[in-house]
């Protein structure tokens, strides 16, 4: 079979620094080398072996009511079904080729479900979650528990679990979905399944409280029933209520000189599995953090890359070398090792306490799992 | 200095079952091995090793009003303070020697504490508890975080942290402490360490919330400041509601179909580190049952000892050959591998549900992580 | 900065099974997308999500007879030297675009120093080893421990170590390198720094066992100096004398009826970190395989990716749809979830044994750590 | 029950500092806490609580020459067989009332097997290992693999495995136990199972390597057919060959400027589970060290006890107020939290080199697993 096979590889003998001198030796070793299948180290090593990382996405932002506009015809263009599955709508990192990737191992969309409407029963072994920005009336059945989702949720659900969505309101709803599928392409882990052609009529109803937030949800406690440890987190919903109380917690405990937030004027939580303590997915870090009126955030910068959503109140972020003002809704990323700080700026139209949420997920799990986490702050506080 | 030492051992040479002949060399080389302090295996393994564990304690009860009357008595008689350090009144087991054992590894006690007295504060690596079984009005100040103590409150508190206690009410207060004090006694691990002759006045506050279920009473939510994970739980109280709303959906769900429960009609809950998933203390397992009016418990026995208090409800509850009838706050030990099960029996003037509910205690974390975990349970359901 | 990019995304409104009616209304809104960096899951859920992994990446073969010719050819052409680095020389696999991946994860690359020539000192995060096939006389000098190569020794070193070579003897010498740089390269977590321009005259010495060797290469025996579990191997080399007595011997105790092997007649043995039993590097697996003369092995798939080498003996290969018959040195990559079936089949110029020896790497730790390892095997014995 | 018992509890109301008043009231009350099975803290803290562990158990040291004189007669009188089980004579701590505990946790003892004789096989929860001072001739069946024992070699052997001994040669073999006999019986663990009344004759050959050597004895190399963790080694024999090169190994290279031994001239390794890279045993670590020809040892403390046996030279041991000059197979314990330092001194019948060789156990797994490790080294070099 290795006959007629064109070979895709292509060297060129240049008279370049770190190179050996191009002479005809040197190219018939190439040609050799090409038709062998075979890469040199030293034409390659800046390129794979650069200092630190230089991510081949760029940061970028996306605006909240151009995606939602966007959406909103595609709920009424293109049905929802077998095949397609979901009406999810992918950023595509402006320098990865057009590829739906928000960087090179996340993916993030908006979905949209229009009312009445439901998205078919599927499980993958992608780890995936919901975040609602707004809106409600949506609740997702994984393993037949219908869970809610409202504005401020976050919906994690580790790989391999069944799971549809039906939308019980009166009006479309949307909300962000991400995943690790550019991770699991890249290693080529994913498995797929279809599963039934439709929910049971015993699905649709709409619990207050799911069955995962009855057994889980209630801090600190385990079911006898369902002990063990398990990969993602048992718990489907983790409530904004919660998430609002503590980040508020952390700031009153810092005015009373407890150390409690991450840095001054800077709350932060970060959702994890009860049955370990550690991320909510295998791949998959989900945090919120809260910005208080008028503070700022030390330029920080990680191995992994960061989709953010704006949550609510406004601000200023930087990453790297751009700069964007946020809103409500705005979507941006954060590439591998480039440095984020992030200005709250409270606006006219936003609420009362002026500070800027922002929800956060980035792959900083697989760099912790297999030793390959780094992080600098500037001190600048 | 082993010149003068009197030997403790004594040996008998016996006309016994798997003993040797008893002779007059035996008695002579028996009297070598006491004066060299050396002692057979071959006329102690009966007892040293024997087929399953054989417990030295005994199962009992003691009947909660019973305590209460003579800790209130206490309460009159003896002063809290530097020395004393608690106004605690343990529970011996009847066949420990008179010791303040409930079991050979567990200390349990009723502490009593007078309106505006303060319990001095100290540290020690002993991992202690404190369960309310009634009252209200004390709060215990740990590393100078106050924490308010209600009726069916879990506060649990790994070794090594600064405590005090302040009765704030205008009323006496009684509560139970469980400790491994027997087992570290054992095994000779212990340091203890006096604080403070005083605590400050701003740790005499009363607030609704402390300060450490601001920071981690969210179910599955960790603050970014303080991750990590820790040996001992840095949630310091597990509130009545959250536990009581957990078991009440564990019988719902049964009533489902959902498989929530831990047998039938018996919901359990148990308190957790959300640092790692694990127990909340090293050494000391906590949990809460719940039996259903009317349901029973499959007889069950483990390796390692327990200590329950009934919290609501009646019962009747076996252990080994013996049985009692139970009522609220009344406490019972179960000693290694004695088998175990329970009857709700509702009786007039109980609350409405009829349900049995028992707080527990074991050591059990210890024989998990030392690989000496066994439990059966006889299968009658 | 977004108003003047062109946007990579290119959709297209077609007739295709599951898609959306090519309306001239969807035209637009594939425009939008297209100028908004969005990309709907509908056009690539096939690609991106299929029911299970299709590696980009084919099996193939590599003759070490060519590369090990093309290598000494490097050898007398390239200079090895601060900047290019490494005579390294590295598989392409046919279908990645001509990329040094032997797969999507994996590097596998000969390796080829002069007599007397040095491979300067640098350190990287990429995980790395060397195995030796044919050969002795370079040693790699890790953190200032010089390390003899032999035939058969397998050589790992964790990420982030300092390190250099230098070949004492008076033949040039080829060894094969593994890394995850592709791995490292699509995550986007590689650093990289320069080392000393030259290495010592003390590191130059060549000692019959490194400190490595002396303080972590006796079985089961840790230095209570060095305590502590680390993310890689302490051991810097593992002995061929070892690996083959160890192979060896499974395949004895199987002939003496004691369970040892993997299957009939194929015997393995796993290179392990001692501190912590775990895989000698965070990313990579490494083992070797023995067949004995006349076994198969049964068909066997994974998700993830592997590279094996021939180390003795020959056989027949089949990886999918191909198939090669291979013998010593040669190299062939099995891509993610590709059944590989192997038989040995002794020649005449083989060893007595009529074995077939294969050294295996894979990139197999990383999905154990994240939660995404599925094998499948046919069981045809 | 209970109203005929007896309380075993006794009070006395006394006139002694941090003690209430003893008065008439008081004497009341403490017997309505016999009466009730209560004892109060304030009279117990402050044997129960102590500022640091205050070992039950004394320093003591055993001559190796008296013991073995005395399991020589041993040897002639009491027979081996069922219900006896082993002829072993264990260590009593002079101050733990004559009970066979070499410490609170610890047992340990020496074990004499005459030419020819079987020890029957059983099994038990207790965690144990053999260690050889002398001799050779015996081997241990465990799950039907014989182990030859030698001089220096360690054999641990994880609870509830199958084991029986065996005398294939035509002189007597004495050899150290240690178990955990003490801790298990304790906290109250332990099982116990009579085996086989004969151990078949497959089972007395006299392998070179036993099959745990074959799969397990190859430094770093894991059979792939027996992966898992387990919590005990499935190493069965450590062998003194590979301890001493370790150790000579340690000496040489701090001789080098290496940071190898664990302070100057002593050299220490611990004995480890392949499979996870920790203690061998879940309850017992065991360790060999060697003081060089005139070095010592600074005086250190833990929690926990230790048994330590002389393998080889001479020296002066001091724990607490306790000293003595110890030599080959001499034994010594060092309670909880005494202070250990060890110089060498060498005598003229010592070896060559003049190290000072010791065997060490240890219950430090469990405390470690525990969260109850401390460790208190002082600086004097």
């Amino acid at each position: 079979m290795t006959a007629e096979l064109t070979s895709p590889v292509r060297l060129r003998a240049t008279d370049a620094p770190d190179q050996p001198a191009p002479t005809e030796e040197l190219a018939d070793l190439y040609r050799g080398f090409e038709k062998e299948l075979l890469v040199p180290l030293w034409t390659e090593i800046g390129d794979l072996m650069p200092p630190h990382p230089r991510s081949k996405a760029m940061p970028h932002r996306w605006e909240w009511r151009t995606l939602l506009t966007l959406a909103d015809r595609a709920g009424h263009l293109v049905p929802v079904g077998r095949g397609g599955e979901r009406r999810a709508i992918a950023l595509a990192n402006p320098s990865l080729g057009g590829k739906p990737y928000a960087s090179p191992t996340l993916w993030a969309a908006i979905q949209y479900l229009m009312p009445g409407e439901d998205a078919p029963e599927h499980r993958h072994t992608q780890n995936a979650f919901r975040f609602v920005v707004e809106g409600e009336g949506v609740w997702t059945v994984v393993g037949r528990d219908p869970v809610p989702m409202r504005r401020g949720d976050f919906l994690p659900q580790a790989g391999w679990n069944w799971h549809a969505h039906h939308n019980a309101a009166s009006r479309p709803m949307a909300w962000i979905d991400g995943l690790d599928i550019p991770f699991q392409y890249g290693t080529e882990a994913q498995f797929f399944e279809f599963g039934r052609d439709a929910i049971s009529d015993e699905e649709r109803v709409t619990p207050e409280r799911s069955r995962s937030e009855r057994l889980w949800g209630n801090p600190g406690l385990a079911p006898v029933s369902r002990l063990g440890r398990t990969p993602g987190t048992p718990l489907l919903r983790y409530r904004w209520e919660h998430t609002d109380r503590a980040l508020q917690d952390q700031l009153e405990l810092e005015a009373q000189g407890v150390d409690a937030t991450l840095e001054r004027g800077h709350a932060a939580v970060r959702f994890t599995n009860p049955t370990n303590g550690a991320d909510v997915l295998p791949t998959i870090r989900a945090e919120f953090h809260r910005i208080a009126r008028g503070a700022d955030t030390a330029p920080r910068r990680e191995t992994g890359s960061s989709v953010y959503q704006v949550f609510d109140g406004s601000g200023r972020v930087t990453v790297g070398d751009l700069s964007w003002t946020v809103t409500r809704g705005d979507l941006f990323v954060v590439p591998s090792w480039q440095p984020l700080s992030v200005t709250s700026e409270a606006s006219a139209s936003d609420s009362d306490s002026g500070a800027l949420d922002l929800f956060r997920f980035s792959d900083a799990p697989i760099f912790e799992a297999l030793n390959l986490s780094r992080t600098e702050t500037e001190e600048t506080h």
